[in-house]
């Protein structure tokens, strides 16, 4: 019987190859057909989704586009097999898929893994694919939706049904899509667009008196991460995204504690692509100095003995956004938080027109639509209908 | 960290005002923004969602009105937010909802809300808000909707996303919808209608000539609630919205034992608007002269020790709708139950026509798809295409 | 209080009928109301719903199709009643509804029914039938399904509303649309056609060429059945329903073990419809006899200490389909599972083109797609559909 780790046996050779070389696997020419990897976004493709997000989100916004958005995917039926509880991440895709008019299927009860025991993932895989039109998963087994797709790779060469494969988390190692809701967050803040622009002024140029060399965009800006930086792989994945822009600074603060800093080997691959790398271990000293913040909970749940008699003595308040230091932040600074939260930012931040964490979210919804959209063919409908109802 | 229950220390000020005083906040003009007491249904409200009730199933008698009304919400999504379990509840609001068209989601597990676990359910109930566009809720914590409400007007006060949160039950204190069908359940028998009806001969003319004083709706009947009167909350809400009505009578039907007794603040607040009151011990005593009876199952589940010696010596006979009691109503009374039923109505009741349990559970869902409609502005247009279709 | 198993009781006299005598009570003229039992589908039956399938797979290729598709029952409700985990079988059947553009609502969670506590399970089913339109349901309790559409029926003989009941597995009595797939598979796989045919050569005729006495078709074939025969309930069904078809003959390959050979009363009752049935036990020695090979895991989640004793020796090879296998079977003899598979067919059988098992799940889609649109009367507008755009 095949133990439940013994799929990545079967993909051994191709899942210990270099990333790039992998991500050529889940493209066909332009366009991706499964989402594995933050690594398989570059630049043009970042740009396209939050393009496309935008656009889904403008569309929305009336009732005859929601009509239109949701004829567009209404053939397809959607499986989310969420084994690893995340009500976030398994709410935002369904919320995307339904936007787009997919019909929605899950597993989200971590024991009906069980009833499968004895059972090779990869057969749960196949079942899956047979009934519906893309899988997203999330699920604690590394490697799985790695080998999924593999899997599905395989059906198609031999001319069998196989379905677009969606990584939404899995285990320590991936969680692309938030990194892409990260990235679309902060392109929408570095826009510096205000509903009250005109002609005579905007937001931008008001920016520009009080910050004479602030540009619009993400490149040439510092970005700051606090708090838990070693554990947790969103920071990994968003600086990962981050770094294809030129001229970004990174400023880690985190306490003096080995298990919290960053980790070498991401501070050396982010080094090779040129970026500026700045450690801190204290908020207060250097939120002024940021373009953005992004704040993130210490993960107690990881911690062992030791962990717990360091953080005992651990002045939790220098890795706190505190109200008495939002003046001392830029007056643009966007504040992102992967949530969930504890005491890192208080309540009363939450009216602060910098907050983005709950904006956050809803750009999750966008952004996971415009990548479906895109997996299945349809942002250009959605590019062509704007074009048509909003284009200049 | 906030505690789960610290919720209600925000919004303490306000969730201690007076109930009407409250019910000022969760409506606009002559609409509903939440739903979160029965005090919030005035006479109008009632009388209005009951047609609307009406209306929606005589319009979905039809394939062509079926599609009409699922046009109507197609482009919203609900949350149903069910961390204590209630399956009749849960599944009238899902057929509500898709009745009128709306994408559903649910949370359903207890246990996923331990996934917060250190974040405040006021977080979780943001992130629902950035998904979907109305959150129904039952939870075992007292006061959850309520505050919940609370803080979709302050973000509507501040520009913010803000959606219609609606009361599916919250803890021992409230479960307006309930009383809501009970209502509606009760209105549909007192138009003493029948489908053999005709201009010459109907069952009301019928009805009259045994008894000369009956009158359609629901003023000057007499009401039994017969069992558990005082634990359990749906004989405090419906007793609340009956005395509305002129000239009602109420009789409690209960074992002489305090906890099962209506409580005293219930029979002071319900002496205050003039409505009659009377006690007995003994159902078969009473029973032919009650309008309606509402009965209930003795919840066992709350019982202390002391309570169990007592139900050991208690004679359940005097509680229970056994069939010799049958031909001893009235030919017209309505016998009602919230559900589930243990000993105290037989099986061979089901088939009596008087028996309105079951169809209890059908009016529940038209009531609900009138509440959410109203919620959501389009009971103006159900009463149009009623009026086309099938106006005089 | 009515113990969960007492409506075996109320519906005594009915359940004890003979199989067939009780058939009646589930149709009405030509038309399934209720799918019970495998022995509801006689030939006729069985023919209707592969080709309403076949219709229904070749419609849904195309957008336009599928929107016609999804447009026939988008104004009905399902309810999939799964206390008896199953995943393959319910996700199959959700897909099934999809496809017709039915809402579907489930309730998975075995511990659900902890909360009816007390309660009638027939409550329960009233209470499903007051909110859906049909009820999917799988369950431990033996003959509760049957109990349902008695219910259902009486209902309906009172005025009263009732839905149709869908057995999707019964305790280890009864799962009709199993048997309803496999036929399906075998069927399609029994037309021998490829999509290389042409009028010049076809798959049929270079396979008679090899085997001059083929026939298209189920009759005149010989059935192999292998591993735990005596234990599982497909074998029982698919048995049933083979034994339609003139001229089959069935081998069962099981070990020399009681409780893993075929049980005395399917003998028996087989043997009385005609068919020609042999016994072995290994599969190596009779596989190249075989037009068909249905391979079942053994359930060793039935094994007593005795079993586990007699399986410490058992020579397991003589029930697997190794590779050295293949090149001995007929070139034309499906292979089919009903999963999940243990060890008994190894992952280097996927690719070969007789493997059916993974086709099999997909049809199960179609099959219970087509047996849907039965019972709602909408096969007829299938029918019309596919003779309009594929006719001839």
């Amino acid at each position: 019987m095949l133990p439940a780790s013994d799929f990545t046996e079967q993909y051994e050779s191709r899942i210990n190859r270099p990333v790039l070389a992998k991500a050529a696997d889940f493209q066909r020419q332009e366009r991706l057909t499964h989402v594995i990897f933050a690594q398989q976004f570059d630049r043009e493709m970042l740009d396209h989704l939050c393009s496309t997000a935008s656009m889904i989100r403008q569309i929305s916004r009336h009732r005859q586009g929601q009509d239109f958005l949701s004829g567009l995917l209404s053939h397809k039926r959607a499986m989310l097999y969420f084994t690893q509880a995340s009500t976030r991440t398994f709410l935002s895709f369904m919320a995307a898929c339904q936007i787009l008019g997919m019909t929605c299927n899950e597993i989200r009860d971590p024991t009906t893994s069980s009833e499968f025991k004895g059972e090779s993932p990869l057969d749960s895989m196949r079942m899956f694919s047979s009934y519906f039109d893309v899988v997203i998963m999330r699920s604690n087994m590394a490697k799985f939706a790695e080998s999924c797709a593999y899997l599905m790779n395989e059906l198609e060469a031999q001319g069998r049904r196989s379905v677009p494969v969606v990584n939404a988390g899995s285990g320590a190692d991936e969680h692309p899509t938030q990194a892409l809701l990260d990235i679309y967050t902060i392109q929408r803040s570095f826009e510096f667009t205000s509903q009250k622009d005109n002609a005579r002024n905007s937001r931008f140029d008001q920016l520009r008196r009080r910050y004479p060399d602030l540009n619009k965009g993400l490149a040439n800006k510092t970005y700051g991460f606090c708090g838990d930086v070693g554990r947790g792989r969103t920071v990994r994945s968003l600086t990962t995204l981050l770094a294809l822009w030129e001229g970004v600074k990174f400023k880690f603060i985190y306490p003096d504690y080995d298990k919290l800093a960053p980790y070498q080997d991401m501070l050396a691959r982010l080094e090779e692509t040129g970026v500026h790398i700045e450690h801190a271990h204290s908020l207060p000293e250097v939120i002024d100095q940021l373009d953005m913040l992004y704040m993130t909970r210490i993960q107690h749940e990881h911690d062992t003995e030791a962990d717990q008699q360091f953080f005992e003595t651990f002045d939790a308040t220098q890795f706190t956004l505190s109200t008495d230091l939002l003046p001392k932040m830029k007056e643009y600074c966007p504040i992102l938080h992967p949530f969930p939260r504890n005491h890192e930012i208080p309540f009363d931040i939450d009216s602060d027109p910098r907050a983005m964490y709950f904006r956050q979210a809803r750009n999750g919804m966008w952004i996971r639509a415009a990548l479906l959209a895109h997996l299945f063919d349809v942002d250009g409908k959605i590019g062509a209908h704007y074009q048509k109802n909003y284009g200049v």
